[in-house]
């Protein structure tokens, strides 16, 4: 299908910088030419015309750390101590979910980031066979890296799980899919789990992955405080430092790896995770939500860290709303650090596109608005009474606007959402899915209970 | 007119907790009758009906400090030290501005928070005669508290604007204006006129005000770390001690007072805000944006002072979003105090709403949802996907809606939002003027700069 986004202000992300009265052509999902919408327009009259005019044009935005299928328990406990929220709520709900309640819940949190501009999603859960997050997001049409999470009890269990995923899914749905080795954190997979992961997914590279569409890791590291301590307990190593310098002890670092939170990290982590191209995923609505701390997000990018935004769970933030968490991250270290001018709003606007698509090792087709690049977009109408007057469009799309501002989106060219209306799927039907699915787990639960 | 609103989830804030299909009577602007739908609606079968099947009514948000004329200035100048931002950017462009941009201003904020769920706004500007921000209110037809802000070195001015202003506004537009005396800090108005605007706040209650419709202060109060140091320098006092304890040295504080901020107080500080019942206005996001440090509210609350919400200016938030701020208020506090427990959602939900209420002492007429109160409702459509599934609709206002997700704003019984739609002015026409009065604000600095 060939398209041409006609009439709005492009914010590229690229050097092109902001071009005003612009076109984007695209051609086969992927953009063929940008530039001034009167001579784009001529050259191109019969290609399908999608009217940005009022509207401002972004790259698709990119969420680095989810766990897409947890939406059903949005809500189901907030405000406890993290002990007991997970001990005492979450895991044993968690662990009445099925294949099917996982599927929907994935759906669930797809549709949202697409009425919310994100195109892009990280997500790291348990891979089931049937019905799982990949099927989910396939169906929805949004882009992601599908994770099946790792622990040392249930090794054999994994290791077929991930073979499976890599297998059914690595570069699947129009290259849409892409899959990854989730290790949950270094307190909960033992140091030779850990390496024999790294040799795994080293396999399933060489069989399923290439050099541009790699499997990737994605991990817990660094969330609280008391990481290392219980590391030392539990394995029984006398090791003294950071969690990212012990992850660097065991030689299982690299650039493929999204390091979610970061929050709790030593001077030598820091010089580490850029030494080892490691990227950061910075999740700071749900780093405050659970208290787990603040991260050192300006000293991360002073050191030249790749730093990329997350929402984390719909249980811990409860939302996947990267919009929020854009204005979130802009505020958040200008207070902590109190330097109004820490975070301006173009930079972390970066941090929520073309540093995320880096962080997915994605970034030669998707993250910015470029010849070449996949046509995924957001279509963001101005016309509201909080984006009036306008001065500065890059103020108002990290301080003023809102996910539901976003009024169409195209992934790999494709139309998933237009005038506010989700194209891919029966959203009524998804919304009342969620509803039942919800109630059937919480009745498993009692059940279970009494 | 009577109205039932019926059928749907009332989040009352009142000791009759939440009632689910359940109905809301309004006769004359005030609610008569709150209980069961099935009940309600048998005896009211008349009454103009307003369905809410699968909505949540709370009361209105109450925005307790606000320069609603700022939205002029919205995104003009962001991200630069607090100095530079407001001697370089704010100030030279606010000289520049009229009482028709004031005007023009105030309309584009009312809209904004009628569509964002808000319908009591506390707002400090320059009164100016013809057009101001009371005549903005009353054209929106949202409830407020218009100040007029005092500066040292424009007395006799200030002393008229708000002689003017009390008797020109006071209790006016069917009850939903009132006005206050606005100290603009402890450090722009000298000890002597300080007292001075007390003595002619008796006066202006006296001829303009009442016991259960005063006239109240409103005032910045330790928003910065370097304000005592000011303060000594400016009116070569010699005071040892907090900004509260040396206002309290000048006997002008009291429980008609809402001090916007709060952020740099002393233990005493505290101390003396709870014992002369002095209403602070927390305004996170603001706090954040500029840096200005994070206002101890656990500790505020734990002393048993009331802690209502804010947003202050649209130059320093940038919206008019309560919900946003709900929800940074309660996420910001666990965080930084590093306990999840802190700031539970329904206390959060308490602050924007019946705290808001008691600070702008307005509570025996707003800020829950119960008999006798003016009806001063929103409706919020749960009929989106970052709303579902529903375990719990207090965790869902707090932690996942959103300012769109308000579908129906009344004010004292009258209807000023439906379905989106703002029913007392044309939205297009205050977009379109706010764009013209920024252009022409600019040119008119332009013109004086060259």
């Amino acid at each position: 299908m060939e398209i041409i986004i006609d009439g709005g202000t492009i914010v590229t992300i690229s050097s092109k910088g902001i071009i005003k009265d612009g076109a984007i052509v695209i051609e086969n999902g992927r953009i063929t030419d940008i530039g001034k919408s009167h001579e784009l327009k001529q050259k191109h009259p019969r290609y399908e015309k999608i009217n940005a005019k009022g509207k401002v044009v972004i790259p698709g935005l990119i969420n680095t750390h989810q766990h897409a299928a947890m939406s059903l328990l949005r809500g189901y406990a907030d405000d406890f101590p993290l002990k007991q929220w997970l001990e005492n709520w979450i895991w044993p709900l968690e662990k009445h979910m099925t294949g099917h309640d996982i599927y929907v819940g994935a759906l669930l949190t797809a549709i949202e980031s697409i009425m919310g501009g994100t195109t892009t999603v990280n997500t790291m859960y348990h891979y089931m066979n049937e019905y799982n997050e990949a099927k989910a997001f396939a169906k929805a049409g949004i882009r992601g890296i599908i994770g099946h999470v790792c622990f040392s009890w249930r090794k054999k269990e994994d290791i077929k799980a991930l073979r499976t995923l890599a297998k059914n899914w690595h570069n699947k749905a129009n290259g849409l899919i892409r899959t990854s080795v989730d290790p949950h954190a270094s307190y909960t997979v033992d140091p030779e789990y850990m390496k024999k992961l790294r040799d795994l997914t080293t396999e399933l590279n060489e069989e399923y992955g290439s050099p541009t569409k790699p499997i990737i890791w994605h991990m817990h590291v660094a969330e609280t405080s008391d990481e290392i301590e219980k590391i030392r307990q539990t394995f029984k190593v006398s090791f003294e430092g950071g969690v990212v310098e012990y992850l660097d002890s065991l030689d299982v670092l690299g650039r493929d790896l999204i390091a979610a939170h970061c929050v709790t990290l030593t001077p030598k982590d820091i010089k580490i995770l850029k030494e080892r191209e490691v990227k950061v995923s910075h999740n700071p609505i749900s780093n405050l939500k659970l208290a787990s701390g603040i991260s050192p997000v300006p000293s991360l990018m002073k050191a030249g860290v790749t730093v990329a935004l997350g929402t984390d769970s719909p249980c811990s933030n409860n939302k996947a709303d990267m919009f929020e968490v854009v204005k979130t991250t802009a505020l958040l270290h200008k207070g902590v650090n109190q330097d109004p001018s820490l975070m301006p709003a173009e930079q972390v606007l970066r941090m929520a596109t073309i540093e995320g698509a880096r962080a997915m090792l994605w970034d030669h087709e998707i993250g910015s608005i470029a010849i070449g690049k996949d046509a995924d977009l957001a279509i963001v109408d101005f016309k509201k009474p909080h984006l009036y007057p306008l001065h500065n469009e890059v103020s108002h799309l990290v301080y003023s606007a809102e996910a539901s501002d976003v009024e169409t989106v195209l992934i790999k060219g494709k139309i998933v959402m237009e005038n506010r209306e989700i194209k891919t799927i029966d959203i009524h039907q998804v919304l009342e899915m969620a509803e039942k699915t919800k109630e059937s787990l919480l009745e498993r639960l009692a059940k279970r209970s009494s």
